[in-house]
């Protein structure tokens, strides 16, 4: 099997994971609607029970989300709003989209998650709400609690983060000071009758942590919250806002965030409808239709890159010395979504810098590739998605003067895939469950 | 399935691959002789051929290895030196086997090598010598050229090492101020026939790393020596007595190590009889036996250990939540060695610690449980030979007053797990293929 081969077949099984797990796939697979009749994970709703069904949501692929929702509840929906990231807008008929900054909250996000909450609030009982929620829809759905600014969140978010709290911990303190996150969406929202439908960009698709839970039970609380910012010694440093906040939580003059105990949730359904396992269960699929023994590693990841890198060549070395743990042509997925730790300047993301370590760790190995790439179709500050190689990447890289070593060490994998052309340009995808890696080791043949 | 059982079946599944690299085993599995008729890896030798049988070979398995030729050989043997470490004496019938130091060579080594080269020199046509290699075979087989002490080779490595030279680089200078390493071995044998047993401790099995292949062919050459002292600047500081070797040896005075072309080879038949993957297909016939679905990652594992250890822990999580890479009760067996970045300054090995970051990554994980173990029995400077988590293992800790995340900051895994008796004990195994890992996922039954 030749390495070109090898690459093709790669690209394949990598647009054949993206494919299913695209947004309008995903809500269309879990919603479906025969007269008057809507039926989503099990669930029946009979729209003529309902006075309006009106749709709110937030996050990148929220544009994508709501033209299916409008499609399969054609002539139903009365309204909508749903906050995108800036350059997603996209023009509906019924659902607005309103563009908003991501990663960074801003004011247009904030005037957007106001109408979404008022849509909520006005929502009564004879009202179906479809939320739509996806990756950033934390930031994009930014409503801090009266008196707190968003550079005030902004300022809590760094000091927790420069103290090393955890992100269990930098989650539970925001949720605090939102309106909307730890489930308050769903509180804000009952009695009316509320589907969630989620894109998942979290490993083990926690429903509390993807886009901070809005319309999730929340366990954390006003006294954990204290506990955190004493611990950390940067309770005192806070704004008087955020204080006041805390404090009047711990003294019961405010409702905590509403755990699963909680009646807002009688009538609520989260229903994840995208993420990592399904883009590699697709992934495995196809590349069983191609021929390939296929194998998923897990779909869970995380850890230092290139050491993870390492871990995945070590595999495919196993594959050609020894057939374990599947005979070529063998194909191995995996997900989740691994970190990188800065140590240079250069230019690259996550998966070109798995790439990278990856093409040390089986230079000289035949009929090999290994490629890992983001769903989303970006990796880092660059143009790419990720990258590929196979065991002559670095003698290729060699000739052309590049030193891979080098490059790895400086966090620059990007201008060496470039200038090799083994990076993958998708341009942006609409969708985001974390990445994909596929080793695939061809035969002699 | 309780997690008594599985850390029983694991120990079980760590035992069956232990047993079946020992190395008296793995003699025995290579090497057989019925009647005058030796046989060894598809090869046969007629003993009547020969005047004398003789046997050399340095490592830490050398005494069992020596024991099981003995045996083999009953009646046949004439003479035989082996180097081995300081405590792993025994008394054979035939074969001296000689204490000598490691990982720091000392003169003891060097008395010993020097019986072992005259043993290779001597031998004509009509001897048989059986040399048996095994880890810790280069610091055991100490023979520097003339004028090159001790002390003076030890220097050059920790110059070599401190200037970042890669381990090929520190391998091609140390072969050529040997006397014995790079295949010299080999042509001072020459025209012998010549068997090498080899009890393989490096990742591939590269027969001119291990030990550095005393009888095995060297692709490095006295001008690519000269080029890496040079290259980092350490030529001019070096002893007179290794820069007169090395400028002798470029300018043709004395013969390079020998290639594959070289005639020292045409007699020579390096086998290798026990490695890490032959440990991990026991290791998961064990756990077939058992009743465990059972899969063999990598034999070639690497990389820093706590990063490793989080993709092993990812896969436990994938086979409990979705039943891949294969479905519960499930084995997964990886082999290979990592390393650990020493950030504090506790007790542990890089067996302990993957161990520990196991845990933290599968705490509250049902029915799962991790090993890693070193097959010699020893892990870092424990007593140790590795240790076993599972979902439990971090909550236990908490109550024991423990906090894994610190133990594991400060490479403090032996402490915390012989609190917890979790380490894994078996003493000094007399074998080294590198460590085993073991996930065991159990159903629900």
């Amino acid at each position: 099997m030749s390495t070109t081969k090898l690459r093709e077949d790669a690209m394949t099984i990598f647009r054949a994971g993206l494919a299913a797990v695209d947004p309008k796939t995903a809500v269309r697979r879990a919603l479906s609607r025969d007269g008057e009749m809507l039926s989503c994970a099990g669930e029946s709703y009979n729209l003529a029970d309902f006075k309006d069904v009106v749709v709110i949501g937030a996050g990148k692929a929220g544009a994508p989300m709501a033209a299916a929702v409008e499609e399969i509840l054609d002539g139903w929906l009365t309204t909508g709003v749903v906050n995108v990231k800036y350059g997603h807008l996209d023009k509906l008929k019924t659902i607005r989209i309103i563009e908003a900054g991501h990663p960074l909250p801003d004011q247009a996000g904030v005037r957007g998650a106001r109408e979404i909450v008022q849509l909520a609030e006005l929502a009564g009982e004879k009202v179906l709400l479809i939320c739509l929620i996806s990756g950033g829809g934390s930031a994009l759905l930014p409503l801090p609690v009266g008196g707190v600014t968003l550079e005030e969140k902004q300022a809590l978010t760094e000091k927790l983060l420069a103290c090393g709290a955890s992100i269990n911990e930098i989650n539970a303190v925001r949720k605090h000071i939102s309106q909307v996150k730890g489930g308050q969406l769903a509180r804000l929202a009952s009695p009316a009758t509320l589907i969630t439908l989620i894109l998942s960009d979290v490993i083990g698709d926690p429903l509390d942590v993807i886009a901070s839970g809005p319309t999730a039970p929340d366990s954390s609380t006003f006294a954990d919250v204290y506990e955190i910012l004493q611990r950390y010694q940067i309770w005192d440093g806070l704004a008087d806002s955020i204080r006041q906040r805390i404090q009047a939580g711990r003294d019961g003059e405010i409702a905590d965030t509403p755990d699963s105990s909680d009646p807002a949730f009688f009538r609520t359904l989260n229903v994840v409808v995208a993420n990592n396992r399904q883009a590699m269960t697709a992934a495995v699929e196809k590349a069983k239709d191609l021929g390939y023994n296929a194998l998923m590693l897990s779909s869970c990841i995380e850890g230092e890159t290139r050491e993870v890198a390492r871990v995945h060549a070590a595999i495919a070395r196993e594959i050609v010395d020894s057939g374990n743990p599947l005979a070529p042509p063998a194909c191995v997925i995996s997900g989740g979504e691994t970190t990188v730790t800065l140590r240079g300047d250069g230019k690259g993301g996550r998966n070109q810098e798995f790439v990278l370590a990856a093409a040390l760790d089986i230079a000289g190995l035949q009929n090999v590739v290994i490629l890992s790439a983001g769903t989303d179709g970006t990796d880092g500050p660059t143009d790419a998605a990720g990258a590929i190689c196979d065991g002559e990447t670095c003698e290729r890289a060699g000739l052309a003067g590049l030193e891979p070593v080098r490059h790895l060490e400086n966090n620059d994998a990007y201008p060496l895939f470039k200038q090799l052309g083994h990076l993958i340009v998708t341009g942006p995808t609409n969708t985001n469950v974390m990445d994909l890696r596929i080793i695939l080791a061809g035969d002699d043949g």
